[in-house]
């Protein structure tokens, strides 16, 4: 007998379970496209120039049961100990049944950002509930979805208060008792801006020298200060008073709009975001309400639909940095909104009582532990504390802290004699007495009599989260079902592919995801002892290895946790690289217009300016006028930054000659990776030219976009660059994030992912990219044009449809076509970027053709019903394009239209049983930015069919 | 200051998670019912005299997070070693794709059995692909849906065999080579049925001398073997042929059916199931079509609903035990649906080339194993073999065994001098080269060129799988998709409640379920040394401790893997000590009308003789009538069958008096756990005079049903029976399940249910059940007559609500209401049971006040439209009951009907924008019984708007 020759591996992740199309699809797209095979697709698409000389080798890859075998033993190497370092990272409960349900469900985690408000309701309304929690808690009157982190919200808390300052003062003030994190993030952002950083005592403070002054609450080490007195005299000198606490001692204590403060930032992490020895966790922004306008960051809003319903939507989208460009006032409107969900979902969970219950227990147990500190003749710190406490050891710290790591916990080491404590809500009696024995002490946590000893003056007196959806009934079953509800308003990839262009809707595999829950990840403080995270340490070094095989850069810095972050930091080690070398006046950053929108913003933020190069017809660089442009700034020419492929997606065969002429007028090249899903394997930025690239892991490396974050940024540079990297945050000074690596409990995603595909695997998913897109654009011709082309006449990974005409020729907007892709069950492409009134598709390898041929029956049905508006067969005012989305509200409705149920609700591509359905109709969005409103509205009004 | 008293608790998992009415709710519930408290209710519903005496105590409950730091400590006691163990249970790969979407998501687990078609048509999907498989690999015609374990469905092979044979012989033939445990549970089966078991060789079969005969496909230890001349000489014989088989093995080894079997039973557990210590695992049985009527088991099949429209369902019900009681051929109609849902996406996930690869490597490492081991001198038997080898060791049996336990691999011990070893899809070189190392080899894996040593004869030349979901675009985006798709058609516990009688639909909570996971529950076989499963050990000991505390019984067998299975267990128990005491001729058992309905078939299943007893016009056993069937059978009867509170929800106050008079006559009690949920921490059965009760963990304790099984059927005796409960499956014979407790990888969410509840949150648990079942009743009064009450007219935990006046009266069915429940976003109550035309409601405790209210809307607002027939306002043949469920197919096309879309789609109770649609219409049951198809249709078939 003969057996089957082994043709067939089915664990072969790369191939069959990560892209998209089978062998056998493939043949009939090639078909489709004329050519013989991927490489040759790739010959006719990829400039021979730019290609990479070796294939990317990374040995066998791994199947899913060997990659988690292996990701176990990796995960082993971190120890699990108590951590009560505090310093912003606290140990939390993270409700199961939030863990299970949006942390653990791709419905939650694999969503976009919701830009198209009718297919994200769920998440909408789940982020306005964390805006309404961030907003009572803190007293303040408008806060937005979150920001990266603490730190970096402090950065942009400085900025903010700088744009709304009525003062001249150019000093900003920092509170000594700021986390040291904080404080660094503060100076490597005010440094490039020219803002002064005095950071001192509140005593101290100069109220008629600063524009602004941040203060920690409770402080760094636990101490607890009533601002008011501070916040007024620096109102009366018309700067901004900003206060950054921690939420949950804000369910005890004074919250800062009580103080009279404007901004107030922080952290969500305690509310059920694991430590995860960094991040991600959602840091949150509040302010007044006529602060609200300069406030960064995305801001859920309440609108209306066609129907007057109400709809929730993304409020004053015009602040984004991708549509102000070099107007923008911060790079940062990227938010954390999984972890934002949960922390929402954490307060839904437990209710405002169960909340104070929560911060009532830590302190009492904080109590307790001061007390046997006390009792036993050790000097504790501050008299009066929320969860924070210090003791002051003489020459045992060293001693006294090693002993508590023997007993399984991690204190903080403060100063050179001092030890801080920091208790949670995860803290048992056991870790008091194991804290205690490492003080020396044998005793037992019984007493529990001790009184409370919050400040007398520093007492919470108003009411919070007062909302009904924080009164809700907290059983588990209904909690459930309000999550399910939630999600099934949404639509993400686990129900339909999401073609957006540049962000690189890839899929998010279970076996990639299953690591991040596992506590050796999870519950690691990102200040532990390094012997601690021996596991982190190996994953970190093997995949900057392996992402500098793939970029051809020499190192990586995991620090910037997004991708706007990972810009910022390339930017600032170009510029402190040019200082060190005495180029330090060097300002000037050129940037083609065909380049990432958030470049320019970058570029501000470092301080340079922005000098815009022109592109040609193509869409490509105009070499001619960056030449002409570097020549003209050659003395003060920093740097220049490009997307390769470009945003117009086209590779152009000029970037080593634009790569040289930066370089001879003293420039950097700065790659922007946010389309590296086109290049991994077969081209590599560090050999293009490029100084430094950031990586969008949540684009390319499959870490899933969450509703909109978390992401991860790092940036790769050549190894003269090395030196100038991001520096740690507890160094003082020249971090751009709060934990030293960003949001490292996301890395094991693309560990787990470049570890299953190999490299082989990963050049392939590249190719499969870019036919995907090309299949898209060939079965789209004469309907659609494609804006851009390369020479060969095919597309990168990506491809921009002009569907500008339709404007003229039937009344259609780009708008109406993406909400018209609803009905067909699908997330419409992105709108109107990098060229205004156009659809960019980047279908992604992950997408099967079967998939790619329900998007485009889509897509040339409704250029059909654009023909019929052309043709005059049917109203331009009155068709199933302007209507749309239909909602099942329609159905039920009195149909008056000139079209019939069928065709409004089941156009080509939707599904029939598992129809999509919108929750509401088209949201209008001017309305809601005129009726500004950004925290949840009664539920009386909730009546949706008012 | 003051501060809050802590009155609020929120790691109170038993109040504020798993208790559905808040506080406040309750109180408005008490207002409405005119009790005081819920202990005032008590004492009108629970009678005095059958109150435990001392309130259940466990101490401290854990809050969540205790609960799964406790559960890890436990965990860690059971040490994961891989197992070669083989007998059935292997080592598989759970893809993790499957694992995320199935097993933990709870829109598969918390579903219920399907038998409301129109909300369960993803399940039922999923089932069918499962029997498509099943009769594929095996080459039959019809499978059923799964079976409980491969030995009870060896069994369940043995008594239908028995019931289609046309020979006269009483005899059944066990291959020698059977599984241990297949054995010893066909001869528990056989016993009391009369049967003589004859084990021997193949070779010594006597065809004429028995009604079938069952062969182990591979042998236990190895072996293969044609058994198309043994089936031919039974057919000559007019008997049956069985064949046990391993389907990973048919993947390569010629099919039983192409041996010319009748029945093929076997495992799935290695179609990515883990082995979880032994359960739970679906079994398969397939048959030829002509047996199809005398097959247990539930059978998925292809009908119509009422436009024509294809739509899946459970075929030939009416086999169902609950339905033909005495006349039951069988008990276990209990399906291991999660689980087969699970082996079925393995086999979507893999198709057949995977599938076969997979086969192929292990049989190719399987021939590594041997020649190393044939190399170095030592005796394998057998010489073709496909993944198990038998090592002759002689004296050295006991030093290879603990060796591999060294090496970390388990091993079997086969007879006094031999080892086999039975590899998988887990296995890697260095697991081979480990074992080698057990054997004293130093030799590496490295030599891939042995040839195959699968029989020649023996090798499958059908194809298999051919159908086109086996064919799918195996992607993974496609794969979650398409779980997505199937989740969302149907309706579980995650999106509404279900109201089930008797059924105790409640939380199954994510802490509980998280355990499950663990690899250290997970990945333990089942005949691991003792030393490997302390922890289980400890889960199991503490948890049977509990359950004694709550039943009043001296101790627990776990084997029971389902409430039949208990049933029967318990009955066996009875029937060994009352033989035990020289009363084995006693063979009467009393069922009053009121018992669970799958009662008779066990007692029948234990060669009893089943007596009836009369019930009152209160529905409570007539005591009269029970005394004097007592006194009549006084010298036979064996003893009694109650449930306890009845199935018609009446906690009957001459319980003790029952069983007094079955005691007095000789005979045992056997209260029946169904209703367990109405008396744990109120009233022990122990105490009441049962002598036996089996306990629904998947019911009263939280395991989750999981769209038809798993279940756990544990059962409590008082101490005189505890010598005479199941023996361990190895031990020859006396056992009832494959496994030695059952399906354990469960009972870690039965003890964090108790853990984390604690004595008062149990207590208060049932309490709370028959405060919401007391409300309902309320609520509907004037509307629906309740049928039978308590003496204060109060109900237990459930109610059964009489609409068979609206036959009459408006031509009204049960079923209508059933299905009009659907378009309000319900599943039916229980349906004709236990009297036939009415509705068993059962909210349990862990529905909210709002959703029970939403229920009670739902209910009147349908008794309003029958008013409407009644009044004439709308006629009897077309109105919403009548053309309930109504789709979106029904919105979309023309209207027709004499009332709105509206009324139609969205009556009271129905979500609006959560709305949940069914994917079909009314489901035709007769056509789908008349034109039986339990396989895959076509795909071309499947345009839905046909």
């Amino acid at each position: 007998m003969t057996y089957d020759p082994i043709d067939y591996l089915p664990y072969d992740f790369a191939n069959r379970r990560h892209i998209g199309p089978s062998p056998a699809e493939m043949e009939a797209m090639f078909d489709e496209l004329g050519v013989a095979s991927l490489e040759d697709l790739m010959d006719q698409t990829v400039p021979v120039n730019i290609r990479q000389a070796e294939p990317l080798d990374f040995g066998r890859p791994l199947s899913e049961s060997e990659l988690l075998n292996r990701m176990r033993v990796t995960a082993s190497k971190n120890k699990v100990l108590t951590s009560l370092i505090g310093q912003g990272y606290h140990g939390t409960v993270t409700p199961p049944a939030i863990q299970r349900n949006i942390l653990e469900n791709p419905a939650w985690y694999t969503a976009y950002t919701p830009y198209q408000p009718e297919i994200s309701q769920g998440r909408l309304e789940a982020l306005l509930n964390y805006q309404t929690m961030v907003c009572d808690l803190t007293g303040l009157e408008v806060a937005n979805a979150s920001l990266l982190d603490e730190a970096t919200a402090c950065a942009e808390a400085m900025t903010t208060a700088q744009r709304v300052a009525k003062t001249k003062a150019k000093a900003f003030f920092v509170d000594e008792n700021c986390h040291p994190q904080n404080i660094s993030v503060i100076k490597t952002r005010a440094e490039p801006l020219g803002i002064e950083v005095i950071v001192g005592s509140p005593d101290d403070l100069q109220a008629d020298k600063v524009f602004a002054a941040i203060f920690q609450y409770p402080g760094t080490h636990g101490h607890l200060r009533d601002f008011t007195d501070e916040i007024e005299a620096l109102h009366a000198n018309k700067a901004v008073g900003i206060v950054a606490a921690d939420p949950l001692a804000l369910c005890l204590l004074k919250e800062p709009g009580a103080m009279g403060a404007d901004i107030a930032v922080g952290s969500t992490q305690r509310f059920g975001v694991p430590v995860g020895y960094g991040g991600p966790h959602a840091a949150y922004m509040a302010c007044r309400d006529a602060f609200k306008r300069a406030m960064p960051g995305r801001i859920v809003g309440v609108s209306i639909d066609s129907h007057g319903n109400r709809a929730y939507r993304l409020s004053l989208q015009t602040r984004e940095q991708h549509i102000r460009r070099e107007k923008a006032t911060s790079n940062v409107c990227t938010a954390q909104a999984l972890l934002a969900v949960m922390a929402g979902f954490y307060a839904v969970f437990h209710g405002p009582k169960g909340l104070r219950a929560i911060a009532q227990r830590i302190h009492r147990k904080t109590v307790r532990m001061a007390k046997g500190l006390e009792d036993a003749g050790f000097v504790v710190e501050p008299k009066a504390f929320f969860d924070t406490i210090t003791v002051d050891v003489g020459l045992l710290q060293r001693g006294v802290l090693q002993a508590a790591v023997r007993e399984g916990v991690n204190l903080r080491r403060v100063g050179k004699s001092k030890v801080g404590i920091t208790l949670d809500e995860r803290t048992t009696p056991e870790t008091i007495e194991a804290v205690w024995r490492a003080f020396g002490l044998v005793r037992k946590d019984n007493d529990f009599t001790a009184d409370y000893m919050l400040p007398e003056g520093l007492i919470r007196t108003s009411e919070y989260l007062q909302h009904e959806v924080f009164h809700m009934n907290r059983a588990e079953t209904e909690m459930m079902r309000y999550m399910r509800r939630l999600a099934d308003r949404d639509l993400a990839l686990d129900r339909a592919m999401i073609p957006l262009g540049s962000c690189t809707m890839k899929l998010n595999s279970a076996a990639e995801m299953m690591p991040v829950s596992w506590r050796e990840f999870s519950m690691i403080h990102p200040y532990v002892p390094k012997d601690q995270a021996l596991g982190y340490a190996e994953l970190i070094g093997d995949l900057s290895k392996k992402l500098c095989q793939i970029t051809g850069y020499d190192d990586f810095s995991m620090q910037p946790n997004s991708g706007a972050q990972g810009e910022y930091a390339g930017l600032l080690t170009i510029r402190d690289w040019q200082d060190a070398r005495g180029q330090g006046h060097r300002d000037v950053c050129l940037i083609p217009t065909n380049a990432h929108g958030t470049n320019p913003a970058s570029a501000h933020m470092v301080g340079w300016k922005v000098v815009a190069v022109a592109c040609d017809e193509n869409g490509s660089i105009d070499v001619a006028d960056f030449r002409a442009k570097a020549e003209k700034h050659s003395d003060n020419l920093a740097a220049c930054m490009i997307t390769y492929p470009s945003t117009h997606g086209v590779f152009e065969e000029t970037v080593t000659e634009v790569c040289d002429i930066t370089h001879d007028h003293g420039g950097q090249v700065y790659i922007d990776g946010a389309n590296m899903n086109a290049m991994v394997g077969l081209s590599r930025p560090g050999d293009l030219g490029g100084d430094v690239s950031h990586l969008n892991l949540h684009k390319t490396f499959c870490i899933p976009h969450g509703g909109g974050g978390p992401g991860m940024g790092p940036i790769g540079v050549k190894s003269h660059l090395v030196p100038h990297l991001p520096s740690d945050p507890q160094a003082g000074a020249g971090a751009v994030s709060a934990a030293p690596f960003g949001s490292p409990s996301l890395l094991p995603i693309s560990w787990a992912y470049v570890l299953m595909m190999g490299g082989e695997g990963l050049t392939q998913a590249t190719r499969v990219a870019i036919l995907n897109a090309n299949y898209i654009a060939k079965r789209l011709e004469g309907a659609y044009d494609v804006l851009y082309r390369g020479t060969k006449g095919r597309v990168a990974h990506e491809c921009i449809l002009d569907v500008r005409p339709f404007a003229e020729s039937a009344g259609v907007t780009v708008e109406d076509i993406a909400k018209r892709l609803i009905d067909c069950g699908f997330h419409a492409p992105t709108m109107s970027w990098p060229v205004a009134g156009t659809l960019m598709v980047e279908p992604t390898e992950s997408e099967t053709k079967a998939e790619l041929d329900r998007f485009c029956d889509a897509m040339l049905a409704i250029r059909a019903e654009i023909q019929d508006i052309e043709d005059g067969v049917i109203a331009a005012d009155a068709n199933p394009l302007k209507f749309a989305p239909h909602t099942m509200e329609d159905l039920v409705r009195d149909w008056d239209r000139p079209y019939s149920r069928e065709q409004g609700c089941f156009p080509p591509g939707a599904f029939r049983v598992d129809k999509y359905w919108p929750p509401v109709n088209r949201v209008d969005n001017a309305f809601g930015d005129r009726n500004l409103i950004c925290t949840c509205p009664p539920m009386s009004d909730m009546d949706d069919t008012a």
